[in-house]
């Protein structure tokens, strides 16, 4: 049956954009994960119309299929099905922007547009207006980060809640458009993102419902003036008072982006070398917390208006902030900073202030919505092996990674609960815990860690699979589900309940032959 | 059938929450529509349980039920199911506020709990919170409102984005929990929207698959200041420009609730009396305006926050605004007006500024969350039947009523398209046409404009139908979809498309046996 899909898919898409050899399909089986699965064949549909009789196909011959944007899912499952056997659907060359309105502020794109694309689009069609990024590379797909529910720094940081109108295809081949993109004609498909009657737009993500071919995305209108404020903390203990006080400049909109707040070992991962004996102790992170200049919590946030009310909404989130090191910057003074550091550099001084700029520099770019490269280097375990190809696929250098993210309230005493059930499980694992929590509404935070680990390395692979089950096993107990999984996770978050039996009575009733993405999240 | 279900309902609710005697149908069967429909009885759950007993009974019978919260929906269908003979639940017993958490800005309240007893008891606990209530009076229910994505005012005015984690009975009497609801005491339930796997929250708006019977309802954190800023053009040429500047101030962030621009009508309607002929000609809406200290447009909005970043955004708000009369308002300056025209009324002098008081003081009162009566009153035909009873029920007053609230993109040109399409269908048929514009994302408005008519009069009952009709169908083909509808509306929003066929299948996935609200949005 397999065979006489592909046969039908090739007529249709041409010969190079259906492949089942063994060297695309060990390309796409890949994982940063401690298993993968590999794909029976690999598509790369152009047009939604393509993607209808690809569907039309897999109803027929009753072949799954799994549809990736353009498969940067890193540690989250990268490109790989839950189940060997499924076909993926690349649709990297679906990379259209189908639309860019510059005085409503929304782009209107297809899912293998990446990050750098949409960004260099917006900078050459008059610079007015600023997308938001994430920390997964200049090569990630805007469309794929969103239907997983990342989130950026900006004010559109919650991708999500961003975005608007969204076209889908559905497992009967019919193409369902979000909003009130159904209405012939309507003028506020990307506007207004309700349209009438029951909003559809939820089911599309984290699902297996329907494969998303275009959605509109909203930007930020570029600002008169911005500022980041970054600030640190000397303890860590003082993550509480910190996190709340956070929570309060959030709800008083004094802060109206996500606030991300990352302990050392998130800013040091990629300037400790391989050598260290891992989990550092206590005395290691204070000694390289000082060599660094980093801090115990360190804050990284913007203030977006005109240059009254910035420097208002500045004063007081300097005062609220206080007790800490606070420093913030525009781009005037990270110009002269970046002057002084260079000028230095003559006299062969000033390191310290180049080591600072190049940490604060890739953050100060993702608070203006530039997609910036370094939160991927961080991930690659260059230390041991160098990046001299240039690639920054971590799946180039057998990178492990797994994200582990669950989500509590905005509230400092949940932020050292988390702390103290995960810490204790990574060391014992032999793992470090970095940790970024990021104040993703007013209200509630994603704690996003990682194990990062050497797939090379069997016995810390299986080590790394054995405490990602004993960190989801701890958190689902304690009360602190994750915002997003990896199909390792799949099983893991499904309660036996009304909720998860009406969403897979939703998925019966759209794909009652389960031909799209089955087993990931619902079967 | 029936009267068994209505036996066994009197057995599990006792007799005082069962009834179908006429005085009882008759009342629920009022509406402000040109037609209404008959329940065949009416039931008063008190908690969740007894709602899945209901609809136990309800299935094994095979009798529809068709719940309301409070019953408050003037305009928009009232009470009345979309067909005759379906058993209507009242909501309005379900009154808990289950949850206050001060800390975190939320509240997890049931449908039966109106605008009044929300804000009453923010009020009695600390009085750090403000909710955000609509024009739709001080007795209609919070829930009734945000399910049928209702609006305010303040920065939480758009209340399906401000809500976060519903309990919902479906038609197999399982009670579903959205968001991390679901998960065993998960703790971020109600500050984290979307849970992990499908978002299933939209569906339950504008829809008929379940019976919302709980909510959590993000609040504001009272700020330190507030200052709310109105503004009046002179000519009704305006609007164009005046749209275009409140959407770039929304977009940058200045102004972050949802802002009001209302034409003459709207603040006129309770000001003239019923002998005047209408519609009111070009001529005496200029001299009105000026008798009433009245723009062809007038704004309401606030800005919220420290005193400092409330001066510095008024600043920029009132430049940007410049052309028009603008007058900025705290509480004190509200205070000292109140206080001089009470001192000027003692001279008999001061008239004017009463008015004017009169005009702005409910518009303050709603930017600030309180739920008013104004809006109501304004809508109730007191000129010909003057409120002595005190009720503000316009189905006391046999008001004739209709919401037609179409959407466009917040662009000057759209707003102008939306007057020049609907001000000649509704002087055609005899109606005045008031109109707010609400800027209700920063990308989006909808306009609320409404048929007000003598439902004890035929001609003028008819009229309002069939003006209704054009309305809808015109602005349907011109691509102006409205946000929400009445019964009369359901079947002119239905395109043949796939959106309505996935929803459809989705319906009878989750009630096969189509028991809750048959016709409504779906069939």
């Amino acid at each position: 049956m397999l065979h006489e899909a592909i046969g039908q898919w090739g007529k249709i898409l041409g010969a190079d954009a259906v492949k089942s050899d063994d060297v695309t399909v060990d390309r796409y089986a890949r994982t940063t994960a401690p298993r993968g699965t590999a794909p029976a064949a690999v598509l790369w549909p152009q047009r939604t119309e393509q993607v209808q009789q690809i569907v039309r196909i897999a109803v027929r011959f009753r072949v799954p299929l799994y549809p990736i944007s353009r498969g940067r899912n890193w540690g989250y499952g990268d490109a790989c099905a839950p189940q060997d056997g499924q076909v993926i659907i690349d649709l990297r060359r679906m990379n259209r922007i189908v639309e860019l309105n510059r005085e409503l502020a929304y782009a209107v794109i297809e899912p293998g547009v990446s990050q750098q694309q949409l960004h260099d689009h917006l900078e050459s069609s008059g610079n007015d207006l600023w997308m938001d990024a994430t920390g997964a590379g200049p090569d990630a797909s805007v469309v794929g980060n969103t239907l997983e529910r990342g989130f950026g720094h900006t004010p559109c940081g919650d991708h999500f809640a961003n975005t608007c109108g969204m076209r889908i295809v559905l497992a009967d081949a019919s193409v369902l458009d979000t909003g009130f993109g159904h209405v012939p004609g309507a003028h506020a498909t990307y506007c207004y993102p309700y349209g009438i009657g029951p909003g559809l737009d939820g089911l599309f993500c984290q699902s297996n419902l329907g494969i998303v071919t275009r959605v509109g995305v909203w930007l930020n209108r570029r600002p008169q003036a911005m500022r980041a404020v970054f600030a640190s903390t000397s303890s860590d203990d003082d993550l509480v008072d910190l996190i709340d006080r956070l929570r309060e400049l959030r709800l008083a909109g004094l802060l109206r982006s996500a606030v991300h707040v990352a302990n050392d070992l998130r800013l040091l991962s990629s300037r400790v070398d391989a050598a260290t004996s891992r989990p550092l102790s206590p005395g290691d992170r204070q000694r390289l917390r000082k060599v660094h200049g980093v801090g115990a919590w360190n804050v990284s946030s913007a203030i977006y208006g005109t240059r009254t009310t910035v420097a208002a909404a500045g004063l007081q989130v300097k005062k609220t902030l206080r007790s800490y090191r606070v420093v913030s910057l525009n781009d005037a003074k990270l110009r002269r900073a970046k002057r002084a550091g260079a000028l230095l550099g003559l006299f062969g001084m000033g390191a310290n202030l180049r080591a600072l700029i190049s940490v604060v520099e890739p953050a100060f770019e993702m608070l203006k919505g530039r997609p910036v490269d370094a939160f991927v280097r961080d991930i690659l375990p260059h230390a041991t092996c160098p990046s001299e190809s240039g690639s920054l696929d971590p799946l180039d250098y057998h990178t492990g990674l797994i994200w582990v993210s669950p989500v509590a309230p905005a509230q400092g005493d949940h932020a050292r609960r988390l702390i103290q059930l995960m810490e204790p499980i990574y060391n014992r694992f032999g793992f470090d815990l970095p940790v970024t929590f990021t104040l993703v509404t007013e209200r509630a935070l994603s704690a996003v860690t990682n194990i990062s680990f050497n797939r090379r390395d069997c016995e810390q692979t299986e080590r790394a699979a054995a405490c990602y089950d004993e960190l989801m096993r701890t958190l689902m107990d304690a009360g602190y589900p994750p915002y997003r999984t990896g199909p390792a996770g799949f099983k893991r978050i499904r309660t036996d309940s009304p909720f998860w039996h009406a969403a897979q009575r939703i998925k019966h009733a759209l794909d009652p032959h389960g031909i799209i993405s089955p087993g990931r999240y619902l079967d």
